[in-house]
């Protein structure tokens, strides 16, 4: 038996769900082509979502089919838990071929195995399954009638199970030990590309009790005026003296995420930066006081935007989102958002990335947390001290490693 | 200034080299998606991809424009060569909204800026180009005649100029450092992970004089069974004496990857690997050894392919394929495949993966090479011996770093 994330009950339980969802949405065949759903329904793991590959979701089935490239069907055989006569293996020649596509070759499978003519539901706005990809199911499925599936699945991911939350905890203590690794690295003439490098061993190799998985997205680390933006990297530049840092990265484990935003500032930060700071940690803390079952993701929201207005800021990106399992290119979930407008309602086992970031013109400011919905309020992940840090280290503000900041 | 990775004339010229394509194809306004070439024509860098964004080359317009979420546009102001006014912001409740989608504000944009009713060419294949993003352009483009333009500027993309090359030889310098420090770390009891963030931490420090970025993949480890399959990642088991291990990874400088793998045993590989290994190194050697310009893709394949079969080997995946610049998931730039069929020309300053991986139920081999075609022949990017590893170091095999193995 391969070493599966999950028990097999939990794995009947989340078919269980989608195929619930899919009766609601009159879908008898579901094809989904996003990884972090694929994984979560069967277990596959690999990074073989450059090329297409698909899970099929058939009402009166109980296992799901995995269709793939045919040097990755070993992978699926040792990372699933389905039948071996339930993964069907393309031909390499349909690999970026200018002649033939993957999906030609899915049509075709589906056909074969009389489901060609079936309300079939389609992960529309998933990275993965490109326009082409849907041409060409259409073109060689003129019976099915195609229906738009996007988030049916991540839906049924919202709320975790605890084996779920224990994985994220896990990948919390990684984001604890990343985030110090890289705080302890920045000082004047280091490399930004060091600090990723100690932010990267640390975030594989995890703690002497479990190990790390690699993130679905690498440390964001914009410094100088690159603080005001929260997507840029790193290059070989050497910090300088005065230089504002952002951190974001994650934990991961086993393909769970724990996200978490620091600032670092090498010396003192300006009036600038400090003010600013002062109002996101305050900011910060008072929102997460006031999840709670319940409420609404844009109530969550409300919270925080109230707290910044007293202080004459206004920050017009959202202020996080759903978090969990995922793989590159992002960790969020792509459900709910906490920002006006989301009706989203909190549940218990909820659990979401709350970033706070504002940036501006020529500088920003980023702390966040990853929460877990609990019964009666929120639990926050990662212990971490919610502080603008000094770097290098020693030289005030730092707080050693696990101290509470809140 | 932005610190541009090319020069200006070297931009000019990509966007000539599209333009003359787009002119041949047919295309007024072509709509680019692919990461690598939003990079490769403006300069733009950043993990923002995860959101849809657009560079819009218009023929008539010396500029291309940058359409991207709010947050990300100081990003691009920070890394393009773009004039400020080319740079087109949507609001952030565009991003994975249930009722809104950016595709509705790129429409929108292009409709005020009087593109609505062209000839426009979208990337139908691309994996940031989804099969919901066309459906919006379309119906809220009505006039447009839409045509499939992927791989357009990929083709311009794979002859190099000589900075990219220059580029491409620092990636193999990290490469090899990285697989070193993977082979360096892999012992009996070693966890796999703590295998990967010794590569990883190996891949963004680069050398003392310049630094690595983030491979478009993380590093492929399988080991034991699993090197039936080329595409798993790692855990944190203890490797056991006997282990085959695969590495597959790539050094990455400024966008531009020199990939490499190679295989690993601890303790002394079994006569199964041994003999595959031999194959494949000798085709390997002898394959290389038939590079040179004018030489077909499928004519490179077919010298692989004899050379094995008279040892009475069959490989069914393809040898290889163009690479270079790149954003995850590949490093590949999806246009020439080392395999039958393919009647690609080589020409110098084209670069290629050779990947003669072979797997099989239960064990697999794998030794790979990036080379980049010159004017009599080919030269490999990476210095390292072309050789199975007995690890751990020491123990027999293993050379130094930077020996020759060919």
């Amino acid at each position: 038996m391969n070493d599966l994330p999950f028990s097999m009950m939990e794995y009947a339980e989340r078919i269980h769900q989608t195929k619930k969802r899919m009766e609601a949405e009159g879908v008898e065949v579901l094809l989904l082509t996003d990884p972090a759903n694929m994984h979560y329904l069967s277990g596959y793991d690999g990074w073989s979502f450059y090329v297409p590959q698909m899970l099929v979701v058939i009402l009166e089935e109980e296992q799901p089919i995995w269709i793939g490239r045919k040097q990755d069907a070993n992978g699926a055989r040792l990372t699933t838990w389905l039948h071996p006569d339930h993964l069907i293996p393309y031909p390499d020649d349909y690999v970026q071929s200018t002649h033939k596509h993957p999906m030609d070759f899915v049509a075709d499978s589906l056909t074969q195995i009389g489901q060609w003519d079936r309300r079939t539901g389609v992960e529309m706005d998933s990275y993965y399954f490109t326009a082409q990809a849907y041409e060409r199911l259409r073109r060689r499925m003129p019976n099915a009638r195609f229906q738009d599936c996007t988030l049916l699945v991540n839906r049924v991911r919202m709320v975790k199970s605890d084996q779920e939350i224990q994985y994220m905890r896990k990948a919390a203590r990684i984001a604890e030990r990343a985030m110090h690794a890289g705080l302890e690295a920045i000082a004047p003439g280091v490399r930004e590309c060091d600090v990723a490098a100690q932010i990267v061993h640390a975030q594989m190799s995890g703690t002497p009790e479990f190990g790390g998985d690699y993130p679905a997205i690498v440390p964001l680390l914009p410094s100088d005026e690159k603080t005001s933006t929260p997507h840029l990297t790193w290059t070989d530049r050497p910090y300088k003296q005065g230089d504002t840092v952002l951190l974001e990265l994650a934990g991961c484990y086993r393909r769970y995420h724990a996200p978490m935003a620091r600032t670092a500032v090498i010396g003192s930060p300006s009036n600038l930066v400090r003010d600013l700071a002062e109002v996101v940690i305050e900011g910060l803390n008072i929102t997460l006081d006031a999840v709670k079952p319940g409420i609404t993701c844009e109530e969550v929201e409300r919270v925080w935007r109230n707290s910044i207005e007293r202080k004459g800021w206004l920050k017009e990106s959202r202020l996080g989102y759903s978090v969990g399992l995922n793989y590159p290119p992002d960790w969020g979930e792509h459900t709910a958002s906490l920002r006006a407008g989301d009706r989203t309602v909190l549940q218990p086992n909820m659990t979401f990335h709350m970033i706070p970031g504002m940036w501006f013109d020529s500088y920003g400011v980023e702390l966040s947390e990853t929460f877990l919905v609990t019964e009666n309020g929120c639990e926050v992940l990662a212990t971490f001290p919610r502080e603008i840090f000094q770097c290098p280290f020693g030289s005030g503000m730092v707080h050693p490693l696990g101290e509470s900041g809140a």
